[in-house]
C-alpha cells in the first residue's frame, strides 16, 4: 500500500470512531435513560480522545508527509484538499496542550450546570465567574490555534473557514437597515391572524404531514429515520443512515413542521455526499472531530434554511400544500385559507427570544450576539457588563425592554457549551441560501415552474449536483463562486427580503 | 498514579470502547435503517480492533507486570482477580495472529450469507464448504489459544471458563434419561389444551402486562428500556443503562411474555453489578471483547432462566398473575382458568425446532448440537456427514423424522456466526438456575412464601447479594460453591423436573 492509501485507511478509521461518537450522541438525546448520562460522558470522552490521538500519532504525521512526497506533482485536487485538511487539523491539535483540552471539557461541564441554575433563578451573577473563565480559555485557545488571526476570527474559522469579523460586520451592516425597515413596516400594517396556529393538532397527524413533505423534497427515510427530541437536530452516520429529529406541541403546529423541513434540509446534504467521499477526510471535520459531510456550519445551515424558508415559507408552497394540511385538520383549519396560513407563518414581529423569532427579525438576534462575542473576545467588554450590553442592544435593535435576563442573556446554551463564533453561521447560512437559490433558479428556470407544480426534483437535483455530492471538497466560498460566480454577498438576501416582505 | 491505578484507568477506556460497541450493536438491531449495515460493520470492526490493540499495547502489558510487583503480597482478591483476567486475555489475544482474526471475521460474513441462502433453499450442500472452512479455522484457533486443552474444551472455556467436554457429557448423561421419561409420560397423558394461546392478543396489552411483571421482579425500567427486536436480546451499557428487547406476535401470547421475563432476568444481573466493578475488568469480558458484568454465558443464562422458568412457569406464578392477564384479555381468556393456562405454557412435546421447544425437551436439542460440535472439532465427523448425523440424533432423542434440513441442521445461525461451544451454556445455565433457586429457598425459606404472595423482593435481594453484585469477581463454579456449598451438579434440576413434571 502506498503512503497516500495508508493515510486514507487511517482516516477511514478515524471517521468510523467519530461516527460512533455521533451514534452515542444521537442515542443520548433520543433513547438513553437519563441515568445513563455519566457512563455516556466517559464513552464520548474516550472515543473523541482516541480520534484525537490517532490524528497526532507520530507515524501517521510522518505518513502524511510521505504521501505528499509520493504524489508530488501528480497530486489531484482531491488528494491535495485531503492532505491540506489533515495537515491543518494536525497543526490545530498540535497547538493545543492536552491539559487545556481537559480543562475546557471540565469547564464546559461546570458552565452548563451554572447556566441551567442561573436561568432557572434568573441570576446571571452566579453564572458570570465561570463564563468569565470560559471566555479566558477560549481566548487562550484562539491565540494558540489562530495562526496569527485576530482572536474572534480564529474561533469563527472553526465554523466558517476563512470568515473574518471584518467581513461579517460589513455583511451585517448591509442587511441591518432593510431588516429594520421590514419590521417597522410590519408593525404599521394591519393585524395578521395567527389564532388558528395554536389550536389542538394531533401529533401523529403533524408528523405524517411533515414527513410526507420532507420525503417529497428528497429526504430519504429509507436511509434514515425521524424521531422526537427536545431540541431538533440532524446527525449522520454516513450517507446511508442520516437521522433527523423534531419536537411536537399539540398547540403549536408550525413548530414541528418547519423544524422537520429544516432538519430534512440538513439531512439531504448529508445523504447526498458522493460515494468516493465516504469514510474520508472529505466527510470528517478533523478540527471539530465530528463526522460530517457538510463543508461548514454555514453551508449546512444554508441547506436547512433553503428548504425551511425559501421553499416552505413561500406563497407557492402553501398554495400547493395548504389543501392537504386542511384535509388532515378539517376542524382546526375550517375557517382559514392558504393565503392566511402563509401570512401567519411569515408574520414579522420583534420578540426577545431568538428561537421563536420570524425569518426577518431573527438576524438582529444574531448580530446582537456576534457583536457581544467580538467585544468579549477582543477584551472590549467584561462578562459582568454583558447583561447590560444585551439589554441595550435589545432596546436598540428590537425596540424591546427586557424584564430580567431569562429572556435576555441567559436564553441560549451556546456560550455555556463553549460555542463562541457559531451564532454568525445562522445568518451566514441564510445569506448563502439566498445566493444559492437565486443561482439555481437563474441557471435552471424550470426549478421555479416545477416548484409551482409541487415538483421538488429539479431543485433537489441542482443542489445534489452543485452542493451535496461534493461534501467537504470545496469551501463555502468556492461553492458560491462555482455556482453563482460571486463570493458570499448580501444582495440576494436583500432581493428576497424586498420581494417577499416589502408589500 | 501507581501502576495498578494506571492499569485500571487503561481498562476503563477499553470498557468505554466496548460499551460503545454494545450501543452500535443494539442500534443495528433496534433502530438502524437496513442501508446502514455496511458502515456499521466498519464502525464495529474499528472499535473492536481498538479494544484489542489496547489490550496488547506493549507499555500496557509492561504496566500489568509492574502492577503485580507493586502490589506484591498486599494484593487483594479483587486486585488478583483483575490482574489474572487481564493476563489471561493478553495471553489469549497474543496467541492469535492478526491475520487469523481478519480471516475469521471475513469467513463469518461469508458463512452467514451462505447459511441464509441455504436455509432459504433447503440446500445444505451449498453451505457445507464454507462451514468446513469455519470448523477448520475454529480448530486452529482452539489449538492456538487452548493452553493444551482438548480442542472443544478450548472453545467451551470461552463461554464457561473451566468447563470440559468430559464433565459436560457426564452432566448430559445424568439428565437425559429423566428427560426422556418426562417426554414419554407426557405423550401418554391426555391432551393439554393450548388452543387459546394463539387467539388474537393486542400487542400493546401484551407489552404492558409483560413489563409490569418484569418490573415487579426487579428490572428497573428507569435504568434501561424495552424495545422490539426480531431476536430478543439484552445488552448493557453499564448498570445504569441496561436494555432489553422482545418480539411480539398477536397470535402467540406466551412468546413475548416469556421472552420479556427471560431478558429481564439477564437485565437484572447487569443492573445489579456493584459500583466498584463499573468500568473495570470485572465488567468486561476481555477475551470475548464484550462489555458485560455477568461472569459467564452459563451464569447469565442461569439468571434469565431462573426468572423465565423457575419463577414464571410455576403454578404459583399463574395462580397469582392469571387473573390480571385475564382482566387484560377478557374475551380471549374467558373460557380458561389459571390451572389450564399453567399447563398450556408447560406442555411437554418433542418438536424439531429448538427455540420453540418446551423447558424439558429443550435440553435434548442442546445435547444433539453439543455432541455434533464435539465430533466436528475432534475430527470424528465431517461437515458432509452433518445432516445425516443430525437426522439420526433427532430420531433417537426426539423420536422425529425430519423432512429436509430447514427444520434440522439449518435451523440455527450459531455455527455460521462462528459460535462453537456456546450451545451447552443454555443447558448449563438451566442446571445452575436450579441449583441457585434451591439454595436460595433453602437459605431463606421466606422466599417461597413471598413468591406465593407476589412478592419478588426476597428472591431478588438474595440474587443481588449472592450473584448480581459480584459481576465477574467469581467464576460460576465459585458462585455455586459460595451459595450452595456444591460444585455444579444435575441433582437440583432433576429434583425440579421430578416435582413439576412427574405427575
Amino acid at each position: 500500500m502506498g503512503a497516500y492509501e495508508q493515510v486514507q485507511s487511517h482516516i477511514a478509521e478515524v471517521n468510523d470512531i467519530l461516527n460512533a461518537v455521533n451514534l452515542l450522541t444521537w442515542d443520548s438525546r433520543v433513547c438513553m435513560p437519563a441515568s445513563g448520562a455519566s457512563a455516556r460522558a466517559n464513552q464520548l470522552a474516550t472515543l473523541t480522545g482516541e480520534a484525537h490521538r490517532r490524528l497526532l500519532d507520530e507515524p501517521f504525521v510522518e505518513l502524511v508527509r510521505a504521501a505528499r512526497e509520493e504524489l508530488g506533482a501528480h497530486m489531484t485536487d482531491l488528494q491535495r484538499r485531503t492532505l491540506d485538511a489533515i495537515d491543518e487539523a494536525i497543526a490545530y491539535h498540535s497547538a493545543v496542550p492536552p491539559a487545556l483540552v481537559t480543562e475546557l471539557a471540565l469547564l464546559k461541564g461546570r458552565a452548563n450546570q451554572a447556566w441551567l441554575s442561573a436561568r432557572e433563578a434568573d441570576d446571571f451573577e452566579s453564572y458570570a465567574p465561570v463564563l468569565e473563565e470560559l471566555v479566558q480559555l477560549k481566548r487562550q485557545l484562539a491565540r494558540l490555534t489562530g495562526d496569527g488571526r485576530p482572536l474572534y476570527d480564529a474561533l469563527l474559522h472553526e465554523y466558517e473557514p476563512g470568515m473574518t469579523s471584518e467581513r461579517l460586520l460589513s455583511l451585517f451592516a448591509e442587511i441591518k437597515g432593510p431588516i429594520l425597515d421590514v419590521i417597522s413596516n410590519a408593525a404599521a400594517e394591519s393585524e395578521v391572524r395567527t389564532d388558528f396556529l395554536s389550536r389542538s393538532f394531533d401529533i401523529q397527524a403533524q408528523k405524517e404531514f411533515a414527513l410526507e413533505v420532507a420525503t417529497k423534497f428528497g429526504y430519504r427515510l429509507e436511509n434514515g429515520r425521524a424521531d422526537t427530541a427536545p431540541h431538533p437536530f440532524e446527525i449522520s452516520l454516513t450517507p446511508a443512515d442520516v437521522r433527523i429529529t423534531t419536537r411536537y406541541d399539540r398547540n403549536n403546529l408550525p413548530m414541528s413542521l418547519f423544524a422537520m423541513w429544516h432538519e430534512a434540509g440538513h439531512g439531504m446534504y448529508e445523504q447526498g455526499a458522493a460515494t468516493e467521499h465516504i469514510r474520508t477526510a472529505m466527510s470528517t471535520d478533523l478540527i471539530g472531530l465530528y463526522a460530517v459531510a457538510g463543508t461548514s456550519y454555514s453551508m449546512h445551515e444554508a441547506q436547512s434554511r433553503l428548504w425551511e424558508n425559501f421553499v416552505s415559507r413561500s406563497a407557492t408552497f402553501w398554495d400547493n400544500h395548504f389543501p392537504e394540511l386542511q384535509a388532515k385538520f378539517p376542524e382546526q383549519l375550517h375557517d382559514v385559507n392558504a393565503a392566511e396560513f402563509y401570512r401567519a407563518v411569515n408574520k414579522v414581529q420583534a420578540s426577545p427570544i431568538r428561537i421563536q423569532a420570524d425569518e426577518v427579525s431573527y438576524h438582529l438576534h444574531i448580530m446582537l450576539r456576534a457583536e457581544l462575542e467580538i467585544a468579549l473576545l477582543e477584551d472590549e467588554l467584561t462578562v459582568t457588563d454583558l447583561p447590560g450590553a444585551w439589554r441595550e442592544k435589545t432596546r436598540d435593535y428590537l425596540g424591546l425592554e427586557l424584564d430580567g435576563d431569562r429572556l435576555g442573556v441567559l436564553q441560549d446554551i451556546h456560550w455555556a457549551a463553549g460555542l463562541f463564533g457559531s451564532f454568525p453561521t445562522y445568518t451566514l447560512g441564510t445569506l448563502m441560501a439566498a445566493q444559492l437559490f437565486e443561482a439555481a433558479v437563474e441557471q435552471k428556470p424550470e426549478i421555479r415552474s416545477a416548484l409551482e407544480h409541487v415538483d421538488y426534483v429539479p431543485l433537489f437535483d441542482w443542489l445534489s449536483e452543485n452542493i451535496y455530492q461534493h461534501a467537504r471538497m470545496y469551501s463555502s466560498e468556492e461553492l458560491l463562486l462555482r455556482t453563482s460566480g460571486r463570493p458570499l454577498e448580501a444582495a440576494p438576501f436583500l432581493r428576497y427580503l424586498a420581494a417577499k416582505h416589502s408589500s
